[in-house]
């Protein structure tokens, strides 16, 4: 029976910006040990991954956010020694990154996790990163996206180069057969690449490969490149619909779409009871204040916070065209699906979308209503939860929504892989060098 | 009184290229037990730091030798937590890395580690690595100094851009002070960097900052900006003549010259006997063949293997102008040292110096000799030990050269600090934004 796969994003102190105001350590989102006890919180849930979002740059604004600091290849090497079965999904720019170092990097954190890493594949939608690398602007969408494309080409042929059958280890012949390792020889638009890497193949042969991106080229390369899919919709109907889409898309890429996981992020919020939910909702709304969350969805509607009317509906005319402005495009429209949808003011709109992620907010029965709800009817084949706070959002999760789904028979008990590509359901793929590969 | 520092090289199976014929697991140096195992033992002996090299690229041939393959910076960030003192060091190319993400993971590492952070900056020597980051030769040897000067000091801008009183964490009011987080607003010939880093300083302020080069833009660099040198001499002369060389260069740059440590790497062959040593000497040479060594040490000359008539000494002509080839000009200074001093033949040469390192082979007391003399006669603060077999060469290193060592008075009992800085006896810098330091 088809089984739900669960990722958390073990985002600063939790999703909600006021998060780190009810931590005792504010800056526990520093520490080591604070990862490392997430991560084995999510094992002890048998969930499939951990995830890092990833900005190289400082975004937030430092007096009311914790940013997203530490290096997410590093941090979860970090973690990889205090668990052994969880995935460990970083998020790595393909605009800011050179594919021969993050090739290796992956190649390296897979095989330190003993077949565990995912990449996530990003563009990098934030203005402030380009002047870090000597960029006055973000290079344009499309431009960027020509360079993801040609990016995780590259990075899949290094990963290819060396074939599992390369390893001879004859103390008294050789070390590795040295026909089985191959330059790729790449010449392309934005890379000219040799390899190989220097590192055997790593245990998942290929290191799992997630993207985010919702516009077009974005859901062009998930459709071709893609294991999984962190989406972004905010009503089931946009869920559904961008399902039907990347199921359809990857089979016109000639892939069995059920190789291509379609996760939602899900914010969460969970009490004993839906009131008390939402008055816990409301307290961190009142503790973090609501500037940063209007500043935010201001930002994705690409309007400064003055010109939207708080108390109104967002008005038809920013909510169209959102693919004209720069930005994350795929966050921009979940936005847009919740007000037209929800029928919300900016204000609301502001603390329940900002992100662009669906908020669920109730029990653990309406939790697990809702996930079951979008698993059972296409609209996505697992979640990308996002705790309001951590590490609190998460074990209630693993405590309480967890043994339901297991109740309602749509999440394992345990795992029965040891690899991310396992827990996913995923073939490991053959180097392309590989004689019964380059046969076909 | 001056203690002795140490570091250890974890080079694979073992600095011989024939040490992986020696395991068990020819593939073990891929495995991050192995290297956590490693690291352990160093602490067992208080040994200030673990080092890895670094090639991005394939520079071994794989037949015969196993590759720098898992990416440093990873790999020590999964050594650290199964370890509490001891220093990571770990290579990265100031060519072939960008100074935003560089300085970043650096942090990150610092970070993860509690304080035990370091970058060894090279520039990277080996053409291999140019047609791996789209350039079809490595660029010329002052380019890539010109490059690593500035790049340097941008990764030092970043790590002061947060002021250490930046963190506030008023769970009622401000997570940081913004005022104290600065951008460094860097443009140069090389690069244009805004910053600042999206995390806070690290527990060392900054990270120890390590060199290899011996050419003289690298002395000059390492002169003005590391606090350790690698150095690569194979005979006490040389050595000494380095020491002092260096010691001056530092403090003409206004520096006290005692915060610049001098560790050459120290090959290492060690037995109850000379004559047990040399004879492992000579097995894992008879066990690796001569190739490899012999390549290597033409590589260093700028010549081809052919070229070397093998049982004669290696002819002047080919010892001098060095400076005027590519490739790392310390490594082949350092043999041409040990060609001049001791009357080898090209073979013997090869096979004791291929890497530049001068090799100490004999009983524990012999070792503690070489080190003593190097270290109360000025020609060294310390070493980065190069085992010949890991881990046993390092096991035995500690088990009975540590002890001689301690019993001489010239190396610590235990640890009297947590940091690297603190083992290498380093002021924690301030950020320079800080007010008493901008006031100066």
């Amino acid at each position: 029976m088809r089984q739900l796969h669960l990722g958390v994003n073990m985002y600063n102190a939790g999703i909600h910006a006021a998060a780190w105001r009810t931590h005792d350590d504010p800056f526990a989102y520093l520490d080591i040990d604070y990862y490392r006890d997430l991560a084995r919180t999510a094992e002890r849930g048998a969930l499939d991954a951990v995830f890092l979002a990833d900005i190289p740059g400082l975004r937030e604004d430092p007096r009311v956010r914790p940013t997203l600091g530490l290096e997410p290849t590093v941090l979860l090497t970090g973690i990889a020694s205090a668990t052994t079965h969880i995935g460990l999904a970083a998020t790595a720019s393909t605009t800011f990154n050179d594919p021969y170092n993050l090739a290796r990097r992956f190649s390296s954190l897979d095989h330190i996790s003993r077949g565990r890493a995912a990449w996530n594949a990003v563009t990098t939608y934030d203005p402030v990163v380009a002047p870090n690398f000597g960029l006055p602007e973000l290079p344009d969408h499309d431009d960027r996206y020509g360079r993801a494309e040609e990016f995780v080409d590259v990075v899949n042929a290094l990963w290819d180069s060396w074939e599992d059958s390369a390893l001879v280890g004859d103390r008294r012949g050789d070390l590795a057969d040295a026909d089985r390792i191959h330059t790729i020889d790449h010449r392309g638009p934005h890379f000219s690449v040799r390899g190989p890497l220097p590192l055997p193949r790593s245990p998942q042969g290929r290191p799992v490969v997630v993207q985010a991106g919702g516009s077009e080229p974005g859901k062009r390369l998930a459709a071709r490149t893609a294991d999984a899919v962190f989406a972004a919709q905010t009503t089931f109907a946009d869920g559904k619909r961008f399902y039907d889409e990347m199921k359809r898309r990857a089979r016109e890429f000639g892939r069995d779409p059920s190789t291509l996981k379609i996760l939602p992020g899900l914010c969460t919020v969970i009490a004993s009871t839906e009131a008390e939910a939402r008055s816990r909702k409301a307290e961190l709304d009142e503790l973090g204040g609501q500037e940063w969350a209007i500043a935010r969805l201001a930002a994705n509607l690409g309007v400064a916070p003055e010109e939207l009317d708080l108390d109104a509906p967002v008005p038809e005319h920013l909510l169209a065209n959102l693919d004209e402005k720069r930005g994350s495009r795929g966050f921009a429209r979940a936005v847009a699906g919740y007000a037209r949808e929800g029928g919300l003011t900016a204000r609301e709109l502001a603390l329940l979308g900002g992100g662009g992620h669906r908020y669920a907010i109730g029990t653990p029965e309406d939790i697990a209503d809702t996930i079951e709800h979008w698993f059972r009817n296409g609209a996505a084949d697992g979640f990308n939860l996002m705790p309001d706070v951590l590490p609190s959002g998460l074990e209630t999760f693993v405590d309480h929504v967890v043994p339901e789904l297991r109740r309602r028979g749509i999440f394992r008990h345990d795992y029965s892989g040891r690899t991310l590509r396992e827990h996913f359901g995923l073939p490991r793929p053959p180097s392309r060098h590989e004689p019964a590969v380059r046969a076909v």
